[in-house]
């Protein structure tokens, strides 16, 4: 098993082991003080793996109950907020009980905010089954749901009790939700890990990166791990974390949340915010055209087609805007993300310039 | 102006003076950086201040929105809490923008827990208009939501940035309302200052409670800021100012939150409570009638009908529950409360013995 250990105001072990589900009844009691357990997960992961997780929690002593919502982003919104809220209290949980987020994203955003708002915060634990929840939203204490206005407008700052990965969760996943967590994996190599960078370069598949995935899980989590530690509430450094995410989110509002998945905005945002940065004389134009390629070898987007005014609205409303200046993070060289303060408009034009209109 | 700085983990102060109304603007514009400002209000309060608040607030230079929700407890719930998170959204508040509470504790608590979680969390300022949220809620940073299951089950730590109180707001509040704050400002002599508790059965009046309105803001948030410094979250000594507030729960549930204001059934509750505690032979059994006494005095019921079942699913759900035990409150003396863990049962079976059942 490999152990990550996340010094947060509350701390908690990032556990990763092949076959962990089994076992996660055990490793959840041993962090958690009540018996009673909901397990919050999708209609799709329920049907894979809620029986294994719900087994090994009966095996540790615990009373468990689930509730299912629909799977997909859209299920992210305050009405299933407000479900899995009635859920938890007409099964009674008490502030010693304890939630389990099972699944991708949607599942830990949402059941973390539940966890983190029912009668004020009771632990949680996130068993995250997705490459991109298991490098990314497990990690770092940010749970939320969507408001029609946007993505991930209301939330809270919880860290979970503990976090368990099964690499095994990995193998059922479809290609495309394979190549959406690897947008986040390569990510992680842009702004903080060039040798980690080189490494993804020389495995440009799937199959290369699975015979690797401990490795890779470890490597991602230690990377957001040291960002997190350092600034727990985004106040500043964590901004690094949203390289590609700022024109992501328009993406995903161009497409209506549906017609690209997150990873795919995410992919082409980076690959944006690279030629960005060296329109600006900032990035090195070879590291833009580097990230181009491995974004093409793992079949995700390049570029997205987003309307000049989708993407003032997606500026005007991003929450890490702050008055007439957002913040931009752009890349100094592969391995090394820098923030930028520039005005929306500049912004915008940079944007209108690469897409030539 | 009287002033109490509350040392929580974000501090703040609590500013107390008459006519302060008026000046709002220039009081939040020193504690807040952005100039967005959404005034979070109900239907009856609109009318009576949101004028003189917004005014204040143009003139210190603010561009305010107002968003207004329909008076009443049974506002405090997930639907006008999402209307409130929409809102800022729409008005598009950013992280350094703030909400400010203006009314009630139902305003205080929703508008505090949407402050919490919009962006996850943005500055808020509270602006108490009745005697209970002034002496109670407004302090503590308890922010929430009720769910069909009972009160306050979702909701957030969450501290304001400032509290400013206009004892004039009091003067045109309804008898039931006043007499509903005067059960809190009851309970902090009852659990922690006798000294006060004999000031005020030597003025049972409200005239007599106005003339020194100040002196009685002051040293109830006073007591409640010294229990909460102690225990911010709630995990011990903060439960003292739970007395009269279990039993008090089952009141409200009995009368399905309808029939008994908040004041009242924690008036009635914090009568049981003593007399059990008498019955037990833990309080002494004249402080029992002395808080009987002061409780009628100002117009409040010493006694609820509850049935046995609505006491015993009120127990269940408390959310200060814990497994198969509770926490009561009881007296020592007038003055001193003490936190008694009891069997479930227990507190049935002593709650049956007061009721005669």
């Amino acid at each position: 098993m490999k152990i990550l250990h996340v010094n947060t105001a509350n701390d908690y072990d990032i556990r990763i082991e092949m076959g962990i589900l089994d076992r996660c009844g055990e490793e959840i009691a041993n962090v958690v003080r009540g018996r009673r357990c909901a397990v919050i997960t999708d209609s799709t992961v329920r049907g894979l793996y809620a029986d294994r997780v719900g087994q090994s929690l009966l095996r540790a002593g615990f009373t468990p109950c689930l509730c299912t919502f629909p799977a997909g982003e859209r299920s992210k919104n305050l009405s299933t907020y407000g479900e899995i809220l009635e859920f938890l209290a007409a099964n009674q949980l008490t502030r010693t009980d304890c939630v389990v987020a099972l699944g991708g994203g949607v599942a830990g955003d949402m059941a973390g905010f539940a966890a983190a708002t029912y009668l004020r915060g009771i632990d949680y634990v996130q068993i995250p089954t997705t490459l991109l929840s298991q490098v990314d939203s497990s990690v770092g204490g940010k749970t939320a749901i969507d408001l029609s206005a946007g993505k991930n407008l209301a939330g809270a700052f919880y860290q979970p009790r503990l976090v368990l990965m099964d690499p095994g969760t990995l193998e059922t996943l479809p290609e495309r939700t394979f190549s959406d967590g690897m947008a986040e994996v390569i990510k992680y190599g842009c702004i903080q890990d060039r040798e980690f960078f080189d490494f993804l370069a020389a495995r440009p598949s799937r199959e290369a990166v699975m015979g690797e995935i401990e490795h890779v899980l470890l490597t991602c989590c230690d990377c957001k791990r040291q960002v997190v530690e350092a600034d727990e509430r985004d106040f500043g450094q964590r901004m690094i974390l949203n390289f590609g995410h700022t024109l992501g989110h328009a993406y995903e509002l161009a497409g209506h949340y549906e017609a690209y998945t997150h990873g795919q905005a995410v992919a082409a945002g980076m690959v944006a915010a690279a030629r960005i940065g060296a329109a600006l004389g900032v990035t090195d134009p070879a590291a833009a055209e580097a990230i181009a390629a491995l974004i093409r070898a793992f079949g995700l987007p390049e570029e997205i087609q987003c309307p000049a005014e989708t993407m003032a609205e997606a500026v005007g409303l991003d929450k890490k805007g702050d008055g007439a200046e957002i913040t931009l993070i752009l890349l100094k060289r592969l391995g090394e993300a820098v923030p930028l303060r520039m005005g929306k408009d500049a912004v915008l034009a940079q944007f209108a310039a690469l897409c030539g209109q």
